[in-house]
């Protein structure tokens, strides 16, 4: 009995933890971003929040167009600012809202900012619907380098492996 | 005959434009450009450089350590001065020297440039090999949202395309 009531009591808590974690006031906050976003001609229909501990810790939209790069997305923006924030480059323990599922670009970088959990409200596929080209990057990404759109060339790479020594030997080396 | 000589011709053409494309001098500076990243602890060993028309618009080095920011990757800066540069969130027409092949990130960040071309010094498996994490996520980019190691959950879908919905009839929208 006292394994039944132990396994029943460890659901329990999961999922009281996780309808905890997942705000949708906190979605709601995105999407009413990414609307004023369009309304503003800052950039494309994107916003996205990162949460610690529960408190909002920083929010972006996407800037394409008010910041001239393509790489200003909502989730880029964010990330920044909360790492500006916190005062460091690794957002561990660390939650995302985003409006919009994450493009390669910005999954990546979620990945490299070792963030905990995303949120997202518009899924991909409403993303290509609406014209933009996250889909097709995916496509493009998981393809091999010979057969991506954008060609590329590999140059000198007995001469690049130097760098890698140096930061092997490098008191400076650290994981991000 | 003259077929085969427009063939022969045309073949010539090609090698010699690409000879003329593929600048290894570039190729030293970025490498050298990384090597004194590591030396400077600035972030990564890692630069990048952008091209147009055989000038040097932009160059970037890693500043993840030196910024803060685990999306400034030589790539991702060098593209946002490129950018600031050419007055422009589109780099149709140039091309990028990197001392490493781009991560997701930073290939997807090309992809949303539009560049042209890429050159790259190591490869994907020597930035795997020097412990970078490159490999690993695009193994994970190539997975299926439920069985990536960062987990992530769709909410308010219904409420969240009312951006893409005023994205779709706003003035300010535009192809990026």
């Amino acid at each position: 009995m006292g394994g039944w009531w132990v396994k029943w009591a460890a659901i329990n808590d999961a999922l009281y933890w996780r309808v905890l974690r997942a705000n949708p006031e906190l979605m709601r906050r995105v999407i009413r971003l990414a609307s004023e976003n369009v309304n503003s001609g800052g950039g494309g229909p994107f916003a996205a929040l990162i949460v610690k501990d529960g408190a909002v810790v920083a929010e972006g939209v996407n800037t394409v167009f008010a910041s001239n790069d393509p790489t200003a997305h909502a989730e880029v923006n964010a990330i920044r600012k909360a790492c500006a924030a916190l005062g460091g480059f690794a957002l561990r323990g660390c939650e995302i809202y985003t409006s919009s599922e994450p493009c390669p670009m910005c999954l990546a970088a979620i990945y490299w900012a070792h963030l905990d959990t995303i949120y997202f409200g518009n899924g991909c596929e409403d993303a290509a619907r609406a014209g933009f080209d996250d889909a097709y990057i995916f496509r493009q990404l998981s393809l091999e380098r010979a057969k991506r759109a954008i060609p590329s060339e590999q140059l000198l790479r007995d001469e690049a492996l130097e760098s890698f020594r140096l930061w092997e030997a490098s008191p400076f080396k650290r994981e991000y």
